[in-house]
């Protein structure tokens, strides 16, 4: 178990998942923050405390109820995070007692180790920071985040927490935070799947003190630019560490008729088990990011289809291109692998991050629960 | 290669894939066949014949063009289908050779050698045939499928062709495909991926004699249930022997808001790689369905959701229910599990069937291409 908290209510904001079958930890924590002010986050790794139904509930609410009584504050200003199986009680035994130490733990210099605590199947923690200065002010942006299977958030990843000292206002947190979100934990995915208990949540100290930021300033851009860094490096750790994953995939499509249409195509090429499998195995298979290209909701001219595969042109305007065989063998074996596409058909654009498919996600996935 | 041929000119229907980039075969045979009659089929596997531009498209004219001059007949009612490899230049002098033997072996006893021909990854033929009886009178339906891979069909099947000697009209043809394809061909996934050459077609030869089969008779109603059942063993038999299979997945969604909200779900939960995996892991990790239902883009009431695995009640409204774990491992030991969900909102209903994810699904397209 984990817990990040502030010493005193502070500025939050949070986006959930958006799966119908959210858990009750996400319903409650939806609830909490909507003052637009946080105490606390208390962290579960292992039981999702998903599908469990007013028993779920309550022990959501319990768990909130034993952090607020630890630290003294309303339990209204407690959020509650839970990832792993699914449809399984919540062994509140042990969890209130983990609970009580975790609070009892608390300290300043605990980030690496709440980092750990939340892990499930990740192979590596998910930590980082950024520094930005900004009309003669100063301000920090961490972040940690878990989640390596079931990823294809949607408003959330699956878990992830970034706290920063800058004052930001409770409606500039919200602001800052769905900026970005948008282009970062929304746009990894590793198996189309979406968790039903996705969660980042944003504490804003605001210990670093002076006027309070508010949307439209420099310093909200500056925290906005920290912030999306930190949710671009964690999004990308999420990818990289994807369950089974031996490299990590980078998606770029430009020139679709508008953004919406070059992301449902970046999506249909990450989400493909083809393509992913044929980067698992260093084949230079590029007709079937033709092929996932044209399964998309995008609008295609069929004409007019540029594919960059490892950085290789392997089809310009619709038409294969002769490509040096062994060229492509050598840069499908890197650990990092790009696929760019251009359709010619007007400015719009999307970046998503994905991994390869592989033996160890079968492995990992058809013995996760028992 | 394969030859379907009539011994003349005969009503036929096709559908098509809705993949944007659509290869030459499938532009040729969409034209071909609008006038509603034709006289063969010739097939290829091993070469899709996709992504080759101007060439591919005069590549798949000389295809029809060959067929048309040994058989004597307009090029214009010859239909082309190739399955295989995207982006490579067809062989034309082995593919000619091909088709002049093809046509010189056509034989009315050759059914079995054409569905052994067209199989790529396919571990076994896929051919069947029904009689029916209506008014007096009996006609056959036969057909025959490939594919096992890139089998998310939109529209049909990777290929299929299905004949009858029943006395259909072009429109009665046209008609009674497109019924029978929603509910078998376009209700099968093996990995969610559709692909460029999707192409199902019915040859109604006649060769029964009597009167014309038109829509809204008993014969068209007796027609459409023995295509209907011929398609679905067909589209059954392509799940199951997806890419590395080794259990047949039935999926069915009822009590949905609608029959679209139903075939939504049933997709989300038969596409999903966790769920997949699960059942090649013969885990009875049910609360995965509950994470796909309540990804897609169904309406759920997560307090009414029914959850069937493996025939066991895992999930009563939307909670978690206890089950003997070794009475659930010897159902997922079967080579046939099956999956039904309750949405307890509506009418409407789907049945969609796929199979599990495995090692060898990953083999088999790690190293496909080369």
């Amino acid at each position: 178990m984990a817990l990040i908290a502030a010493a005193e209510p502070v500025p939050a904001a949070a986006v959930f998942t958006r799966n119908r079958m959210a858990a009750p930890p996400v319903s409650l924590s939806r609830r909490n923050v909507a003052s637009g002010l946080a105490r606390a986050v208390i962290v579960n790794a292992g039981n999702a405390n998903a599908c469990t139904g007013p028993r779920g509930e309550a022990d959501a609410e319990a768990m909130a109820g034993a952090v607020a009584e630890a630290l003294g504050c309303d339990p209204g200003d407690v959020l509650v995070a839970s990832t792993g199986v699914i449809g399984v009680p919540m062994p509140m035994d042990a969890v209130l007692g983990g609970v009580r130490e975790a609070v009892a733990a608390a300290d300043r210099a605990g980030g690496g180790m709440a980092a750990e605590a939340i892990m499930t199947t990740d192979t590596f923690v998910k930590e980082t920071a950024v520094r930005v200065e900004c009309e003669g002010r100063g301000f920090t942006v961490g972040g940690m985040a878990k989640g390596s299977g079931m990823i294809r958030p949607d408003m959330a990843t699956m878990l992830a927490f970034v706290t920063t000292d800058a004052p930001l206002t409770p409606r500039a947190c919200d602001a800052v935070l769905r900026a970005a979100v948008a282009k970062t934990f929304n746009r990894i995915t590793v198996d189309s799947d979406t968790s039903t208990n996705d969660m980042c949540v944003l504490l804003a100290s605001g210990a670093e003190g002076g006027e309070p930021v508010e949307e439209g300033t420099a310093c909200f851009a500056g925290v906005l630019a920290a912030l999306t860094e930190v949710c671009e490096r964690l999004a990308i750790m999420v990818a990289r560490d994807g369950e089974g994953a031996t490299k990590l995939i980078t998606v770029d499509v430009r020139g679709a008729a508008t953004d919406e249409d070059a992301a449902a195509a970046a999506f249909a090429i990450a989400d493909s088990p083809l393509v992913k499998t044929a980067i698992f195995g260093a084949d230079a298979n590029w007709g079937r990011v033709a092929m996932a290209v044209g399964k998309s909701e995008a609008a295609v001219d069929p004409a007019a289809l540029d594919v960059r595969f490892a950085g290789i042109l392997t089809c310009r305007a619709g038409v294969a291109q002769a490509f040096d065989e062994e060229e492509a063998a050598a840069a499908l074996a890197r650990p990092e692998v790009s696929i760019e596409v251009d359709l010619h058909l007007g400015e719009g654009r999307a970046r998503v991050w994905t991994c390869d498919l592989t033996y160890d996600y079968v492995r990992i996935n058809g013995d996760y629960r028992t």
